[in-house]
This record gives structure tokens, sequence and C-alpha cells, in this order.
């Protein structure tokens, strides 16, 4: 099963922390939207329509079966179908994504990482050279590239994720990427997270 | 100038975006709103409304005179009062985010590194012991802190960060902070983000 195009983005956004919560810290029988709101100190009225889309109404006064909200939740962001992703650009940042160990619950692998250097990596993984990015990407039915190359270099990869098959970018240089339309880019600039935190929260 | 109070979230969200189009890649003496969207993939009408909260109407035809725009910008985002964070938790993602070069160009700089351990880090800067923090925040006016504990320990850590006067913290653990009215949180929840991207541009 798989909503996603049923389910507008904003409600997506929000899945995986409710998934989090009843999946892993939630331990009880059924649980409430008013509880899922509580604990992610969003408003009730909201968590009750997001979960009416993924779940229908619940029971009344009870609210849902735990691991039924799981299933269907699960089933919303179609966990259970497995996603390779290959990051290219092995800096820090590019080490701290590939030993990052939150994809695995989202059914993600980072099955690959691209350097023009060879660097040591834990757990026996390899660097694979730039030369053999398209080919590895066929031979892993990767769909996802994660750019952690800097800015200077980051279209130039682009593109080569593009021809490599993959249908998705996560882009963490600070620059607009141009690809084909059915390509869908995802940019993380920590940089401006932080700015814009700072002029909310301090400076403003 | 601070204009933060007046200008929306959504508008502020996009500024840093603006603000790096027109300083660092563009060069001509004008700038028009339709020259950004264009070069940010943006819709022409949202970019000028945004341009014109922050920067009045431009002159017809040519648009802005790109160096006041810069500063129009700059001041709405408040980039030229200082702004000190501190960092809790010096594992890989810790350190990429100390690394990172990208938080200077908006006036924002992670002054200081606290663990458990002490370990190498680049430049000279030494790693803060958990005892210290109090002390160091208040000796460095450090108004944000930045989260990259694991999720059994965040909560601790934000107490921690509020007990030493951050006004604002950037999390990065998969977990709701508890924090009192006034500190504002903001979650970069990197599986959580990479979830949704495979979902809407692989699974669905």
């Amino acid at each position: 099963m798989n909503t996603a195009d049923k389910i507008p983005v904003s409600v997506l956004n929000r899945l995986p922390d409710y998934l989090h919560f009843v999946k892993y810290m939630s331990k009880a029988e059924y649980v409430s939207s008013a509880a899922v709101a509580k604990a992610l100190n969003l408003g009730e009225v909201q968590v009750r329509k997001d979960l009416q889309m993924v779940s229908g109404a619940g029971k009344p006064k009870v609210g849902y079966v735990r691991t039924e909200l799981v299933s269907h939740l699960e089933a919303a962001l179609d966990i259970h179908t497995p996603v390779s992703a290959v990051l290219v650009g092995v800096g820090h940042l590019g080490k701290a994504l590939l030993y990052h160990d939150g994809f695995a619950e989202f059914g993600i692998n980072i099955v690959g990482a691209v350097d023009i250097e060879d660097k040591p990596l834990h757990g026996g993984r390899k660097v694979i050279p730039p030369s053999a990015l398209n080919e590895f990407c066929h031979d892993n039915n990767v769909t996802i590239g994660i750019i952690t190359v800097p800015e200077s270099q980051a279209q130039i990869v682009a593109d080569e994720l593009v021809a490599a098959g993959v249908k998705a970018i996560w882009n963490f240089a600070p620059t607009v990427l141009k690809v084909p339309d059915d390509i869908t880019v995802k940019n993380a600039n920590l940089a401006r997270e932080l700015a814009v935190l700072a002029v909310t929260g301090v400076r403003g």
C-alpha cells in the first residue's frame, strides 16, 4: 500500500514523528490523538485530522489500537519498500550521514559513498571513485543521491546522479540545482536553518 | 534594525537564500525579483512580495540596487549582531557542524563544543567538559545550544542549556524536548527528512 499520493506533503512531514512515537516511545495497547499531540507538543485538532487520514477514525474514547496505527503509518510512509541511497562527498558532513543510525528506521540504506579520494570508512565499507558511480547506482538499484560536496561541485554531481538514474536528491550544498522536472530535490541547508533560528529565537 | 518581528517565519525561511544569491552569486548593479525567482527556482509573485516586505518596491523595470537589497536582507536577518552557539555532543554529526563553514556567513559562531570525552578538534579548539558548560555559556554570551547527543541524553542536555541561559536550541536528537515557553526549539531530524524525500520522490 502506498498512500503518499493522497496525503499532502504538509501531513507527510509529520508522519515520521508520529511513527517514531507510537512505535518506539509508547507501550500502551491503545493510543489517542490527544496522547500523540501531547507527547509531540502539537495541536490536538491537527493530529486528529492527520491520523484520520492515515488510519481512519479510531475507536470512540480509546483511540487507535497502537499496533494497527503503527502499521498504517508505516504503510503511508511505505517504509517496507527498501530504498538505496548513494552519498557523494565524504567530508565531515558526509561521514556524519554515513554513520547516522536513524535512516534504517525508515527503510533507507546508504549503500555507497563516492569521493575523489579513497578514505577510511568504518565497518569495512569502501569509498567508490566517481568513475564508478553510474555502474554502482545501476547495480545497486540506487534511487536517492545525497550531495555533500562543496557548492562549486554540486551541480556536476547532480548531473552525474541524474544520469545514473536516481529519482530524488538530498542536497546539502548551498546552491539551487538544475534538474529535470521528474527529479525531486530537497535542499538541506544547515547554515540557513541556523540563521532563521537565530533571528526568530535570539536576535528577534 | 531588526524586522524579524514584522516578517512571517514562512518569509524569513526564504531570506537566507535570497541573501546568498544577491550577495555572492549575482554581480549585476540591479537585480529584479524575476531574476531572483529564476535563479532560485521559485515563483515570481512570491519573490516579489517577499522582497517588497524587506526592501520596498524597487525601481520600475530594473528592480533593486543590488547592494541596497543586500543591506536590507542582512538587516532583516540581523546578521551583523554576532550570535554565539555552543554544541553538545562531539560525535560525527557534532564534528560536521563544528567544521561547517557556512554559519559565519550569517554572523553565527560555534564558540565551544562540550563532550564527556576529551576529543581532538581541528584548529586548536578544546572540548569543554559538561561540568564547565554553565560557566562557559555565561562567559561567552552563548545564546544558542546545538544538541548532537544521542536521544537518551537530549532532554538532560536541553535542561542544562536552558539553565545556562541559552534562548534557542537546535535539536538533532529524534525527541521532543520539554522546555520553558520562552525558549525556541528547532528540530533537525535528518532521518525524518530523508524518509519524507523517499516517499515523495521515490516510493510515491
